[in-house]
């Protein structure tokens, strides 16, 4: 329990203003805030492998709202409210009920009544996942303010179309236990690579989330894809002032060769390309098949073209001492394995299973801290009274 | 935590008899009974508010049967079994699962064996919801005596075809909150009106557990519908007896002008004619999709004739200076948001749209007020344990 | 609570090696380990009834998947873990999940960083659901050996395609109780036989799990089936030396009528030839519906020549002094009541219809000892604890 107790006297130092609030992107929040949410999330963990009870609450409601399929996600939410105490309520939305503004505001706050976080996963569109958990918040904060609710939840992004929080904030704390700190990130380079994949439509929250983060860490950052492929031009110069700041860079490459190249760590993952996923929302509002079958043969046509942007050993020789490690939010497609030809080799993946697993452990209990840091007022005590005995 | 006390004192004047017993229609329930009920329910929003946790129970099982779409009342039970302490767990009946008597008498006993609770919802079929919310207490009742059931569950009517006494005690406690106190109903003049709404086929409980339990407080209750549109005679008998009762006065109108006059409370809300409710039933049994069309048809058309039926800005001005109360159980259909023609004005509906959030907030405690009063020995001595400290 | 004071101590006394292992087939457990689970399930049932808290855990997951419909088991998985003070998450798995291993190994890690115990019901296919259960197993068990999970959840079996080892002690436990003692089972004559239904593919781990389970304690087991619907040899022979070594007989008819002959226990059920599941098992995965529907056809023609295979009043009177158990898992298929014939005669069945309740009321107590038992390394001490004051 010695790494708590650091961790916790850490803790104890660190600004945050986090209680009673949402938690919607990344750089909405202050290094400060992020680096409390890193140690939170490490006692926690840290608690549960010393066999600790993580129970905070006596009951309350974690509600979730999953508007695409999800299975990691979804667990990683089911046990993080689990572990806390809440009871988990899945609201299991009709298409029509988001058809205008009134049934948002009104479902959002007779749902709310008891709950003490609400966990939204919208990344279908372009523009309306974020654009959605803000009506969310706004819809209970107008509840709470008109006595509507007892309490305000908070509204915990689960995954939009801008970024996907418990994912980059897990793959952080995963780069962190690797490397040893945060501060031994500081110059290391990770490569931020698209990947080519036989499916077609995959969101950007991923990419756009691991560069608006792990720049403001003086890591060298560098986002690489095929012409067409780039993320929302936003979240790119976010990511280059942010690496501007942090003392470290951000730079575009179009090739995952030249990125991989003395790499620290590698991310190969598939994406959609921005301009089809702008046509393909209104072809999707629309219900326009024809149109959507249209551009998905289009898309794939293109994608086809970059069969070459896969994750092989070859191109892991690149990278520094020819050993980067490997990121992957999984499920990956692996070559000859869940597909013919994928983001990544059979070998390779196999060489790094175990570590994308490790990674995604981390999710649950960042997940955990989020709310624990929203809902509870003194986390570090709440925090010692788990760790104390 | 003043209001608390007062209300705790004034419980333990009140004789009730609920231990172990179910809730499926308030006019099963004496005077004295729902008085309590209102108390209880005020005690654990209290409670709620200041934040105090209302977990009464260490484990058991609370079953819900939905048999038709909810998403209001599924997260009201949700939040009232999660807040005493209980879990939930969803019968996701398929609907061969009701052809016979065997099956229900088997099922209510093989899911109950550490159920406190099962609360149904059957609201589809006229003369159908209630009683198989009784062949469900019986079932569970034979299993309890015979040994089977270590304890013998309480069923909740979470909406039948004659009563929908959450949705209506809920209303009441809105109108306790609204006028002071219940003694403040009295010569309250409450408009439960027919109102147009393009959609077919909605169940008639909403109205019937308004005036079959607002009439019991002095009120003078009006119900006003369009010729054909009348509710099951049984309950219509039963307001009239419990005005007369009460002090209050029932009377019928043939127009919302009518009703609305002078009115302190209105309450204007879509439902289907009970003939075309008796005539729907055995073409749904037989699986009649034609008649069932052609009925449908018929209905709407029929439907059609009364669009005046709106509850729009002139007809609010003839109530009580103006002002009434709008109650409605959401989801309301308003004109020109929801559909173009609707049972609500958008002016009238967005002047007391945060007013109908706040009604449907004492739910989930008229919910868990019904759970506690059914399965704790002593409501009011558990009720000081929450409120100690 | 003089019972549980005497288990209590009868417990003690037993080597049981059951902490953190997976229950997956009864016959891989001791006959101590198997009498330590029914006392184990006695105690936690003796203190439901007393109204005691079986609360073990502050909070942990507890993961079902079910990959067959399923009412009864989902109830009692969702009873056991709820009462133990587990919360529960349904793995709602796509076809596609199982395509290939890779899969599986994720999935399983994944999902189980903050779970206790893992339910699977995975009963379609002959050589698929154990197989399945120690796939997940030995997922878990890499993943908590290489340090991706900080615990190694353990598997239980729900039913798969060799046995339903929470049935069969359920049942085991359902004779206990019905004879005084395991003692008292020796020499006593169990017919499991097989009986007519109209429908078909009805699994084999039921009658498996009787005959591998109830030829332990020195019963006269009789299984019953026309030519062409034996089990898996391996488990008849299993049975067979089973039979030997506790001092039972264990024997093989071709007729109800003389399985039935002065027996104590009968179990009339139907399941589908071990030959036709063989056949049939390519053609469901080839998707040969064709070929699914033609062997159907012959399946049921070659069914109807078996009609006579049903549970009446005659056969009965051939039962010790006419007056047998009669055990089953239910849903029953009741001639004349859910099917025109079936396994059972409607009078036999209203007879002992109270008693197949309270049979399948041990079920939830079962599932919540297995977990007990594999979960908390001192069981005794933990159950005394519930057990105090």
């Amino acid at each position: 329990m010695k790494t708590i107790q650091d961790s916790l006297a850490q803790l104890a130092k660190l600004e945050t203003d986090t209680h009673g609030r949402d938690f919607l992107l990344t750089w909405e929040r202050t290094d400060s805030e992020i680096r409390a949410l890193l140690l939170v999330a490490e006692i926690l963990s840290e608690l549960h492998r010393a066999g600790r009870s993580l129970r905070v609450f006596e009951s309350g409601l974690a509600i979730s709202i999953f508007r695409d399929n999800s299975t990691r996600t979804r667990f990683s939410f089911a046990s993080a409210v689990n572990a806390l105490g809440l009871g988990l309520a899945d609201l299991d939305e009709g298409k029509s009920q988001i058809a205008h503004g009134e049934t948002v505001r009104e479902t959002a706050n007779v749902i709310s009544f008891l709950a003490e976080v609400i966990g939204i996963r919208d990344d279908m569109f372009l523009g309306e996942g974020n654009a959605y958990m803000r009506q969310v918040a706004a819809a209970v904060q107008e509840g709470f303010e008109k006595g509507v609710l007892h309490q305000r939840p908070s509204v915990v992004n689960l995954q939009c179309d801008v970024d996907h929080p418990t994912q980059s904030v897990a793959d952080l704390l995963a780069l962190k236990a690797h490397f040893g700190s945060l501060e031994a990130l500081r110059g290391r380079k990770i490569a931020m690579s698209w990947a080519y994949s036989p499916s077609y439509g995959k969101p950007l929250s991923v990419p756009q989330g691991i560069i608006g983060l792990m720049s403001r860490f003086g890591m060298n950052v560098v986002l690489a894809h095929p012409e067409g492929y780039g993320l929302i031009p936003e979240v790119v110069a976010l990511a280059r002032q942010n690496s501007a700041k942090s003392g470290g860079t951000f730079t575009v490459a179009t090739s995952m060769e030249d990125a991989f190249r003395d790499a620290d760590v590698v991310y190969p993952k598939s994406w959609a390309p921005f301009s089809v996923m702008q046509r393909r929302t209104p072809l999707l509002r629309q219900g326009d098949r024809e149109g959507l079958k249209a551009l998905e043969r289009e898309c794939l046509a293109n994608n086809a073209r970059f069969k070459g942007w896969e994750c092989d050993e070859a191109k892991m020789r690149l990278t520094r001492a020819g050993s980067a490690l490997y990121m992957h939010c999984l499920p990956a497609d692996i070559s000859g394995v869940s597909c013919a030809e994928g983001e990544v080799a059979e070998s390779v993946f196999e060489r790094h299973r175990i570590g994308t697993y490790r990674e995604a452990g981390f999710k649950p209990f960042v997940i955990a801290a989020m709310i624990l840091m929203a809902r509870v007022k003194n986390c570090t005590a709440a925090l010692r009274r788990l760790a104390k005995d």
